[in-house]
C-alpha cells in the first residue's frame, strides 16, 4: 500500500506566517505525525504540498515523495497533483491536519478493504453533532452515496455517519474516478468525495474515536488535540507502571522512557530521549531534556539537559543541570546551584549558590554555598580538577586551569589561582581589618 | 440607558470580611467586571451598596453614583434607594455579583426591548436544572408570569426557563411599579420581581449561555466563574493567532497583547499592560507583568516585571528582571541573576548568579557568574557604569559609583572600587598562600 | 460494631513491587485512607493482608490488627482468614482499595442495619454502566438477591443497581453463613458475595456517589481518584473561606489549616502540618510544607520547610526556606536567598543570591547581596550572630563562629574572620590594582 497526504492547505483561520500542518502538537509538526503513521502502515509515502510549500519541505523527512498542488482547486485536483504516485495496488489517503490517526484504526480499515476486496473502503464516525458533513447514506447497511450538508434532504439529515474523508482505494480505480470528476459544484473546485460516485463496492470502516479523525483549523483547535495527545500518552504510562500525580500538569515526549514505580509530580516536563530508571521522584516543577537517569533519583523543581545522573542521587529545588554534567551515586545537589560539563564523583555535595563548569570534582569532596569556578577568560574554557575529601571553603572563586589535590582544605572568600598539592591548606584572600567606632564618628558628621 | 448594578449584599457564604463584589475574578473586583460592561451599554451608571459601604466605594470609579441602601429588603427595596437615579427612557437593572454578563447579550436584549416597545424586558434562560428558581411563564409564546419555585404548581415545576433578574425597564413603569409592590411574603422584602406584576407589556430575551448569568455566592462558585472567564480570554487569544499549549494553566490579563505565532508554554502567568510581539516563547513557568517584548524572544522559567526586551533576546531560566530593566537586542540572561534598573545594550551576556542593579553595561560586554553591583551603601543607591567590550571576571564585586572604562578586563574575584580607565587590567584580591600538608598536620593533632 | 478491611490483593495492574494498597492518594497509603474511615465509625478495627505483607504492615497503625490470607481463594476466604475477628454486634467489610468511602456513607448504612433490624445490610448504587458488577435485584423495593453479570438473564442485565461489596453484617449470621459458602464456582474461590443466601433479611442503602464506591485497579484509575480527593478537598476549603483561584492545580494536604481572606495561587502545594492565618497569598508556583505563618504574609514563587514566619513578612520570588527559618515581622526576603536554622529579627531584610545558615539577625539589618554564612569547616556547624542596625556590605563571607555588633558596617567583598565590636566598620579585602593598557598590550602580543 502507498500512502497519499494531504497537505496543501494555507489554514487561514490560524492567523499564522506558517502554513497549518507546521503547527506543533506536543512539539511535533501535525504533518509529521500522519507521516510517521503513513510510515507505520505503508511502503511508500508522499504528500501534496502547496501554500507555503518551501517552509514545509523543511520538516518533511529524506524517504517521502513531495508533489506540489498549485492552484487550490479541492481535494481532488490535490490528488491529481501526486498523479505519478498513484501506482500499486491500493492508495491511502490522509491527511496533514488530522495528527491523532491511528495505526491501529488504519490497518482495520485496510484489513476490511482488502477481506471484502472494495474499490474503496471508507472510515465514517457516528457525531453526535454532524452539522456541516457529509452523510454516509447506507442501504441494506451497505454504502449508498456520500450527500453533502447542504445537498441532503430531511431524512438525511438526520443521519449521524458522516465521511471522515479517510479513505483506501484501489488505485486503479481512485485513478480512473479521477478522471471523470469535476469542477461543477459550488466553489468550482474538484471534490475527492465525488470520486465515490464510480466505484462499484464501497465498504465502510466506523470509528468511534472522534479525536482520531478530526482536523484542526484553529488554534482552539489546536489546544484540544494537544491535550488530547498528551493524556493519551500518559494513560499508556501510567499503565506500564509509572505514577502520575496529576496528568492535566505532566508533559511527557513520546520517545521518553520511564522505569516501575516511578514517580511524576504536577508541573513537569519530560523531553526528547530522556531515560528514567525505578523508583525515582521527578519533579513537581522540573523540566528534564534528553537526560539519563537512573534508579532512586530525586530530582525536584529543577532544569536538567543532557545530564547523566547515577543511583540515589538528589538534585534541587532551584537546581540547573546542563549538557555534560555527569552526577554519579549518591551526589547532592542543592539551590542555586548550575553545574555544565562536569563530572562529580560519587558522593560530592555541592549544596547552595554554585557554579561548576568545565570540572571535574572527586569523591566526597564537599563544595562551599557560593563557589564559582572562574572557567572562560573572554576567550576560551578552562578545566578545573579537585581531588578527592577535598573541602572548598565558601565564595570561592578557583580560577581555571587550576588543580586542586585530595584532602585539601581551601579557606572561605579564597580566590584560587595556582594549583594546590594534595593535603595542603590555601587561602588567598586580605586579612581583616576593624575601625573601632567609625560609625559613630560617621554619624557624628566626623 | 442608565444602568442600576445592585451590589448591597454581603454573601455571608463567602465567608469573608470583604463584601462578596470586591473578591476578584482574574484580579478584577467582580463588581467592576459589571460596571465595564455597564459603561460600554449605558451613558449613567449607578451602584447601590450596603454592607461594607466604605470599603466597596474605595473601587468604584468616580463616574458612577453610589446609593446607599439601609435595611437590606429586598431587591425591589435596593431600587428603591436609587430613586433619584429613575430617570430618562430606559434602566437596566444588573447584578454586583454576576460578572460575566456580556455587552453583546445586553445590545440584544436592549434591541429587543425597544423594538418591541416593551414596559419591561426580562433575561431568561433555559437550566438543565431549573429548581429553586422562578419559572418563566408563556402563554401563546408570549410572557405571562413569573412564578417563585416554591409557589409553582405541578405544571410549572416543569418548565425549565428561569427570571435571571436582568432586565430592561422603562423607567417610568419602573418607578410607578415600585410604588405598587409591598413586603407581604415569606421575607417580609421588596422583591423587584413582583413590578412584573404591573407591567403590560413584558418582554422576554433569552440566552443560553449560563455562565453570563451565573451569580458567586461562595468560593466554589467564584473558581467556577474565574475557570470560566480566563477560558473565553484565552480562547480569544488563540483564534488572534497566539499558540496556547496548555489553556488550562495559562493566565492572561485583559489587557495584554500579543503577537501572532507567539507561543505561550504552560503555567505561564502575564499580567498587567504587557505587550509581547510576534514568535516569541513565553513560558513554561513563567510571570511576565507589564513587559514590553519585542519579537523572537525567549523567556523561560523566569519573573519579569517593568521590562523591556528588545529582539532575539533570551531569558532564563531562573532569571529575574525588575523594574527598569532594559534589554536590548541579543542580550542573554542566564540562571540566578537578577537585574533592576540597569540597561544592557546589544549582545550582553550574564549568564549565571549575579546581581545587576543601576548599571550600564555597554555592548557585547560579558559578565562573569558570580558578579555583584554593590549599588546601595544602606542609605542610598549608586550607579555602575561598565563599557563595551569589557570582561568582568568571576565572583566581582563592583562598588558604586564605578566607572569601568571599554575593553576592560577585571580579574576573578576581585572586588572593584575604583574607576578603571579603558583597556586596563584591574585586580583587587589578596595573592594565594599555600600551606603544605596543613590538613595532614592538623589530623594528626600537630 | 467492628470494620474488617481486606486488602490482601497484589494488584498485579498496577505493575509495581508494592502491593496495591500502599499506593498513595494524596500523599497518603490508599489503605490508610479506609482505615482512617474505620476508626471514624467503628472501636475495632482490623485488616486482611496477604500479597507482600510485610511491606504492608510497615505502614498499618499499632491498633489494627492484622490478619493474613494464605492462598488467594476469594473475598470469602479472606474475611475466614479474620475468623477470631468475628465478634461482637455487628461487622463493616470495607476494602483497601477503595479509599473515598465517606463515614457519612457508612453512618447512613449503619443506622439503616439497625433500624430494620436487618441481618446484612449491603452498599449500593445505580451505574450509567453497570457492565460486568454484580446486580441487585429487588422485589416489591426490598433485596431479592445479588446475581454476577455472566449469570444475569436478559432482564437482570438492565438493572443497573450493582453491588458494591460495602456491607454491614450480624457478626453472628455472617460467621454462620461463612461456613456455608463453597468453591463450585467458575473461578473456584469462596465469594463473600454468596453468604447473601443465607440471610433472612437484607436491607440496602443506595449511595449516588460513585467515586465512594470506586476501586483502583491500575494507575490511571488512582490519578483519577487522587483528583477527585483533591478536589473535594479543596471545595471545604473554598467553602470556609479561603480563595483558591486554580483548585485544578492546587495541592492542600488534609492536615494543612487555612485563615480566612487568604488567597491561594496556582500551582502552590501546602503540605504536612502547616497553619497559615488571615489574608496571606501563596503561590503560585510555592510548596509549604510543616510551617507555621501568620497574617498577612505573601510567600511568592518559593519553597518553604519548617519555617515559621510572623506577619507581614514577604518571601519570594526564587527564595529557599529549610528547617529553623524564623522570620520576624515585616522581614523581607529575596530571590536566590536560602535560609536555613536562623532568626530574622523584625524588618531584616536579604534581598538577593544570600545564604544564611545557623545565624541569628539583629532588627533592621541589611543583607547585602551575595552574603554567604560560612558556617560549616567540614565537619561542624558554627554560629554567626549580627546585631541590629547593621549593614553587611555585598559578596561579604562571614566565617562562623563570628559575631558582629550592633550598628557594624562591613566592606563590600570582605571576608569577616573576626568579631566586629558594635558601632565599627570592618574590612578584610585586597587594594585594588590597574594595569593600564594591559589589555591593548595584550592584544598587540607584548
Amino acid at each position: 500500500m502507498k500512502t497519499l497526504i494531504l497537505a496543501a492547505g494555507k489554514g487561514t483561520r490560524m492567523k499564522s506566517k506558517y502554513p497549518k500542518v507546521m503547527h506543533k502538537v506536543m512539539g511535533i509538526p501535525m504533518l509529521n505525525w500522519v507521516i510517521d503513521r503513513a510510515n507505520e502502515v505503508s511502503e511508500d509515502v508522499g504528500v501534496v504540498l502547496g501554500h507555503g510549500i518551501e517552509m514545509v519541505k523543511e520538516i518533511v523527512p529524506n524517504n517521502i515523495k513531495i508533489f506540489e498542488q498549485i492552484g487550490m482547486k479541492g481535494t481532488g485536483h490535490a490528488v491529481m497533483a501526486a498523479e505519478e504516485f498513484l501506482e500499486g495496488d491500493n492508495t491511502l489517503i490522509l491527511y496533514g491536519d488530522v495528527p491523532l490517526i491511528s495505526n491501529k484504526t488504519l490497518n482495520n480499515l485496510l484489513s476490511k478493504h482488502k477481506n471484502e476486496d472494495n474499490d474503496a473502503t471508507l472510515l465514517t464516525i457516528k457525531l453526535k453533532n454532524p452539522f456541516g458533513y457529509g452523510r454516509v447514506i447506507r442501504e441494506n447497511n451497505k454504502f449508498k452515496k456520500i450527500v453533502e450538508h447542504k445537498d441532503a434532504n430531511e431524512k438525511e439529515l438526520i443521519i449521524n455517519e458522516i465521511n471522515t474523508g479517510i479513505a483506501i482505494y484501489k488505485t486503479e480505480k481512485l485513478r480512473e474516478a479521477l478522471k471523470k470528476i469535476n469542477t461543477n459544484n459550488a466553489q468550482g473546485e474538484y471534490y475527492l468525495t465525488d470520486t465515490f460516485l464510480y466505484f462499484n463496492k464501497v465498504g465502510i470502516f466506523e470509528t468511534n474515536d472522534e479525536f482520531e479523525v478530526s482536523g484542526i483549523n484553529d488554534r482552539v483547535q489546536l489546544s484540544i488535540i494537544e491535550n488530547e495527545a498528551r493524556k493519551r500518552h500518559l494513560k499508556n504510562l501510567m499503565k506500564s507502571g509509572v505514577t502520575i500525580i496529576d496528568p492535566s500538569s505532566t508533559y511527557i515526549d513520546y520517545g521518553v522512557k520511564i522505569g516501575q514505580d516511578t514517580i511524576i509530580h504536577p508541573q513537569t516536563y519530560i523531553y526528547g530521549k530522556t531515560i528514567i530508571g525505578n523508583e525515582c521522584e521527578i519533579g513537581p516543577m522540573t523540566r528534564v531534556k534528553d537526560c539519563t537517569i537512573m534508579n532512586n533519583v530525586k530530582v525536584l523543581r529543577s532544569e536538567c539537559e543532557g545530564a547523566e545522573i547515577y543511583n540515589d542521587v538528589s538534585v534541587g529545588p532551584f537546581t540547573r543541570l546542563r549538557t555534560g554534567a555527569v552526577l554519579k551515586s549518591k551526589v547532592k545537589i542543592g539551590n542555586f546551584v548550575e553545574i555544565k560539563k562536569s563530572t562529580l564523583e560519587e558522593g560530592v555535595k555541592a549544596g547552595h549558590l554554585t557554579y561548576l563548569g568545565d570540572a571535574h570534582i572527586g569523591e566526597k569532596t564537599n563544595i562551599g554555598a557560593g563557589t564559582i569556578t572562574c572557567n572562560y577568560d573572554g576567550k576560551n574554557k578552562f578545566k578545573t580538577s579537585i581531588g578527592k575529601n577535598a573541602f572548598i571553603g565558601s565564595n570561592a572563586s578557583l580560577v581555571a586551569p587550576v588543580k586542586i589535590g585530595e584532602n585539601v582544605i581551601t579557606a572561605a572568600g579564597s580566590v584560587i589561582t595556582e594549583d594546590v598539592p594534595d593535603n595542603s591548606l590555601a587561602f588567598g584572600r586580605a586579612r581583616q581589618i576593624v575601625k573601632k567606632d567609625w560609625v559613630l564618628k560617621k554619624m557624628k558628621g566626623e
